[in-house]
C-alpha cells in the first residue's frame, strides 16, 4: 500500500445519530472510512445517521460497535484522545497537524478518540491514550462540535495523501516578449496620435511606466491577442459614424 | 496591530439562515469576526441564524449585507474564491493553507468568497477573484458543506495567529476592487460605444474574459489611475483635430 496508514475514528458514547452521520461525512470527505462506535446512546444502527451522512453510507455500514472503549482499542497501537480542556494528565499534547505527522509515520494502527457531544471524553478514557490532540481554538469561543473536530483531524491527515494538493491549474506561460512588445507599441502609437504624452520631455518616463505595468501581468499569448483586439477597436473609430 | 490581518468571510447568495449561523460559529471558533452577506435568499436578519450560531451572535450582529458582490468587495484588495470544480479560468489555485500564508503576509484587506450552498459561486463571481481556493478533497466523495469549507479556511488562517513575525511590507498592494471595477467599466463603456462586443450574445462571455485578464495583474492604485488616464485619452478623440 502506497497510501499513508489510515487512522480509525472512534466515537465514544455518541449521543445523536445525526452527529454520527455528520462525522461519517466529514471522514469520507478526506478519505477516511473506518469508524468505530463505543456504546452509542441510542443503539445502532440509528435511523438518523444515514440522512446526515449525505451519501457517506459506506462508512456507516462498515462501522463496528463495541460495548467498551477497551475492546474498541484492543488492536490499536497508537491511541490519540481529542480534548479541548487540559485535564492535568501528563501526556504529550499535539495539534491535529502534529498528530497527522505521527500517524502517517507509524507502522502500526492508529485511532483517534472523540468523546460524547456534551461532555467529551472522561478521564478514564483519556487515560487510554498515548497522546492528546487539542485543536488550537479561540479561547474566548471554543465551540467545536463533533463533526468539526473530526473534519479537522481528517483534513490534516489527508494532507499526507497523494490527493493532498489540487493539481495546479496549468497557467499558460507569458507570451513571448515580441508579442507583448507588439501590443505595447500599438498602444503607444495610438497614444501619440492622441497627444497623450505631454509634455514631450516626459514621454520616455511615461512610456517606461506604462511598459512596466503592462509587463507585470505576464499575460499569455491568447490574452495579448485579446488586448490587441481591444486596441484595434479604438483604431476603427474613423470608420464609425459619430 | 500585532495580530495577522483578518480576512473577511463573504457568503454569496446564502440560502439557509441555519447555514449562515453555522458559518458564523465556524469563524468565531478560530477568531474571525467579520462576515458579509451578498443577497441572502431569505433576507436579513434571519431568525434561523442565531440558534445555529451557538453563541457566535457577535459575528451575526456585525454582519454587513450587500445587494451585489461588486459592492461587497469594493474596498477589498485580495479576493479569494472558494470553488470545488475547475472552471477553466486561468487563476492561481491555492489550498486553504497556501491562501492563509498569502493572507497573513498581505498588508491590504483580504476576503474569501463562499458561494450558495447548492450551486457554489458562478463564473462571474469567480471572475472577480485574484485566486481560487480549493480544498483538496476525496475526489470520490466531495461533499463539503458551507460551514465546513469556512471552518477549514478559518482554521488554516488561525495557525498564523500565534506567530509573532510582522506582516511583510508590500510596497504595492493591489488597488481595492472598487477602483479596478471603475477602470473596467470605463473600458467596457468605450468598447460598447465602438461596437466591440459583437455579436451581442457573446458580450457577457467577452466581458468576463476581459475582466479576468484585467484582474490578473493585481495593479496598485497608482497603476489603475494611470490606466484610467490612458482610457480617458481615448474619450477625448472628439475634441482632437483629425
Amino acid at each position: 500500500m502506497t497510501a499513508a496508514p489510515h487512522p480509525i475514528i472512534i466515537l465514544v458514547r455518541p449521543q445523536l445519530g445525526q452527529n454520527i452521520g455528520k462525522a461519517a461525512r466529514a471522514m469520507l470527505n478526506f478519505g477516511l472510512t473506518e469508524m468505530r462506535l463505543v456504546a452509542p446512546r441510542d443503539g445502532w444502527p440509528n435511523p438518523n445517521a444515514g440522512p446526515a451522512a449525505s451519501g457517506a453510507d459506506i462508512v456507516l455500514e462498515k462501522a463496528q460497535v463495541f460495548d467498551t472503549l477497551a475492546e474498541a482499542v484492543a488492536d490499536i497501537s497508537h491511541v490519540y484522545a481529542t480534548t479541548v480542556r487540559k485535564r492535568g494528565v501528563t501526556k504529550p499534547v499535539l495539534t491535529p497537524a502534529e498528530a497527522a505527522d505521527a500517524i502517517v509515520t507509524a507502522p502500526a494502527r492508529s485511532a483517534i478518540l472523540f468523546g460524547a457531544e456534551r461532555s467529551g471524553l472522561d478521564i478514564d478514557e483519556v487515560a487510554m491514550a498515548r497522546a492528546i490532540i487539542t485543536v488550537p481554538i479561540n479561547p474566548e469561543f471554543a465551540s467545536l462540535n463533533l463533526a468539526q473536530a473530526v473534519i479537522l483531524c481528517a483534513y490534516e491527515w489527508s494532507k499526507h495523501q497523494s490527493l493532498k494538493s489540487p493539481p495546479k491549474v496549468d497557467i499558460d506561460p507569458p507570451a513571448p516578449q515580441g508579442e507583448l512588445d507588439g501590443m505595447i507599441e500599438h498602444l503607444f502609437g495610438q497614444l501619440e496620435e492622441r497627444r497623450y504624452f505631454f509634455p514631450p520631455e516626459r514621454m520616455a518616463a511615461t512610456k517606461q511606466t506604462l511598459r512596466n505595468l503592462l509587463t507585470k501581468p505576464g499575460w499569455n499569448s491568447l490574452e495579448v491577442r485579446t488586448l490587441r483586439g481591444v486596441l484595434s477597436s479604438f483604431d476603427k473609430r474613423h470608420r464609425k459614424p459619430d
